[in-house]
């Protein structure tokens, strides 16, 4: 039989540049692979297993919910889509409605339908034009590639749509609308791009701008959404309404979910877009559990501690690592550490996951940090003394 | 406590026109609604409980396999999806790799992101044109819905990407290649366009004519692949070999995954595509267990027997209700009935619901039939005797 490194090269694509590990078992952020090795995880699947992995209350909830039903259709009433909604909206506070697809992309793709049939709606002009940012990153499809502001993505797959236009900076935004701009899409913590969070002040003038004028504001909660920020939303956290927000990631604990919500209640109707799999039983009971999670979590302090836990030790390599490392970026369990090269970075990652921990790389030179929220002290201090032996020797 | 229905009316969009039933359990192709009532289900989801709901080995494959991990990402080896690209590659015959997403439209991305790039690398100019059908389905992102052949649906969204050019039927695709044409894509069989399958030598004859002129051919294989017309996939039943085939629906047995695979193995490098979630985990073992369950149903015998018995039971109701019905469509467990008119249609399919089974539109005035393929001969004559009650009293 061949071993899994080679199944892959036969038969998967090769888009991924894949580490040699291959994991077998996990709790919380510690991972075992196939040779017992253990580590401790602090990417949770880029963001993705919020309440860790193998987290009990979660997984007995997708067991009992498939031993009834896995999925239906969007033809008939979801009860647990309807309840992840409700729960979704009233966590964020605001007063919005929730389309279900199945990834970050699929999110985005409905933020930009939405503002697109909002723009053709309101007024007499067409309005489809969306702005983005330079460093951002919106997902893979041909559509949300084109929204991602790096020119370098921007190959091999066009014709892609019109309408997209990139502002250097947020300050560089207001100069780019006309009359036919309807969305600035943003992501307040920069994820892909170098974890690099917005300035709180200039996100709010931003807001109260695009207000002004008419133009919609999308924030791509994609990788800040789920309390990955400190709030359930990062839009909380920044004090502003946003009338389309997008989630995936961290919502599903696992499970593939993406949610495109707006207040622009009146804008989509029947057959305006639609998913087969999207907000099925399985993923919607899924992301229902994951929320009351982190909605406990949260209240009870324990979110707070272990991310002042967590970026104190980030605080502590990089005040050793000087020679390493020239800044502190990113907020909340989205944390990260800018890295003097791209050479030395990835030697860092490599060392890293042979001394037993996992981290991730953003951008050209950012160490990235995205842990499942709920890891624990023990499992910080264990990954931290792992990375400070793997810094040691670089 | 507001019920499902008031909940789903304040925080779901409403692109969706929801039957009012709430199905809370279900075991193969019997359903149960909140309220305690029972219903065979011809529709298994829109194809995608391919083998039923709550299918034992599929949820003790799930569950053991949510005990060790549920997600980790791409950037590591990951064991479960390497052996379904094999399986799915295996099964298939065709000497193809595979690319993870999580839906029927990210599938369809891919195969255009592949066929795009392809056409770049191939040659001096440029092609990037892509041939699809009038009466097509392929997505609800902004480039699927722009692939899909449907002009009623190019609305509201736009600037949609060029390069999208609309075929009356097989005979008129020649005659719209040019220079920079890269791909033809078709479904076999149509499924929201009213289960209309295409004709075995007309297939035949395009493949080898754009195999002659250079071009790529696509089969969107989202509603056929996965034994719904009796082979793994149509294209197998068609005898064609395809240079990119997409996938969805059925191969998670309810569990959200796309797949495309292709022959162009050398065309997509890392970097070019990617998904958070596609092939992880939990998907991946997912499908391995389906693809291992149908697989065993073939050699059995079993999913011919049963597709001759619900096969037999569509005509006869053709048969019998000749003032309803006009003609019988579609192949295997992908089969329909065209109706008279659309008002009848969505009457016998709220009769049907009363009477206790559960039965799709296609098109304008297609009644379909999707149900799981691993469907017993008890519950076809039970579904068919209630199907027959209904239309006793259209
Ligand atoms: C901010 C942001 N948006 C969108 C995406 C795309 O999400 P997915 O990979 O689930 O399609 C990502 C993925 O990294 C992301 O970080
Ligand atoms: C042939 C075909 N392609 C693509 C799709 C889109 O699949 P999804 O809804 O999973 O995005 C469908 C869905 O009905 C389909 O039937």
């Amino acid at each position: 039989m061949m071993n899994t490194q080679d199944l892959d090269k036969k038969y998967v694509l090769p888009t991924y540049a894949r580490a040699d590990v291959e994991f077998v078992s996990g709790k919380n952020a510690t991972l075992k692979d196939v040779n017992g090795k253990k580590y401790i995880d602090f990417t949770s699947g880029i963001g993705v297993c919020s309440v860790g992995h193998a987290n009990e209350l979660l997984n007995t909830a997708i067991t009992e919910q498939i031993s009834n039903i896995t999925h239906i259709s969007n033809l008939y009433n979801i009860a647990p889509q309807a309840k992840a909604a409700q729960k979704i909206v009233e966590t964020s506070g605001y007063d919005m409605q929730c389309f279900f697809g199945n990834s970050g992309a699929e999110a985005n793709e409905g933020a930009l339908k939405i503002a697109r049939k909002w723009g053709e709606r309101d007024g007499k002009i067409k309005r489809y034009k969306v702005i983005t940012l330079k460093q951002s990153f919106h997902g893979r499809t041909i559509t949300t590639v084109k929204a991602t502001g790096q020119e370098a993505m921007h190959n091999y797959f066009g014709p892609f749509p019109d309408g997209f236009v990139y502002a250097d900076d947020m300050n560089h935004v207001e100069s780019l609308i006309d009359d036919h701009t309807c969305a600035v899409m943003i992501e307040l913590v920069q994820g892909e791009g170098g974890v690099q969070p917005q300035d709180k002040d200039e996100v709010k003038a931003l807001a109260k701008m695009l207000k002004e004028k008419g133009v919609l504001l999308i924030v791509d909660e994609v990788q800040t959404g789920i309390y990955r920020t400190g709030e359930f939303l990062a839009s909380n956290l920044y004090e502003i309404e946003p009338d389309i927000i997008t989630l995936a990631k961290g919502l599903g604990g696992g499970v593939p979910i993406g949610v495109v919500m707006t207040n622009l209640k009146g804008v989509m109707g029947a057959g305006d877009h639609g998913s087969t799999f999207g907000g099925n039983y399985l993923s919607s009971s899924a992301a229902c559990t994951v929320i009351d999670i982190l909605n406990d979590y949260k209240k009870s302090g324990d979110l707070e501690i272990n991310t002042l836990l967590f970026n104190k030790a980030v605080e502590k390599i990089y005040k050793k690592y000087t020679n390493l490392f020239t800044q502190k970026v990113g907020i909340g369990m989205m944390c990260g550490l800018r890295v003097k090269d791209a050479d030395t970075l990835a030697a860092i990652i490599n060392s890293a996951r042979e001394n037993g921990v996992m981290v991730l790389r953003a951008g050209r030179n950012t160490l990235r940090f995205l842990p499942p929220l709920t890891i624990t002290k023990e499992e910080i201090d264990e990954g931290f003394k792992s990375l400070d032996n793997a810094l040691s020797s670089i």
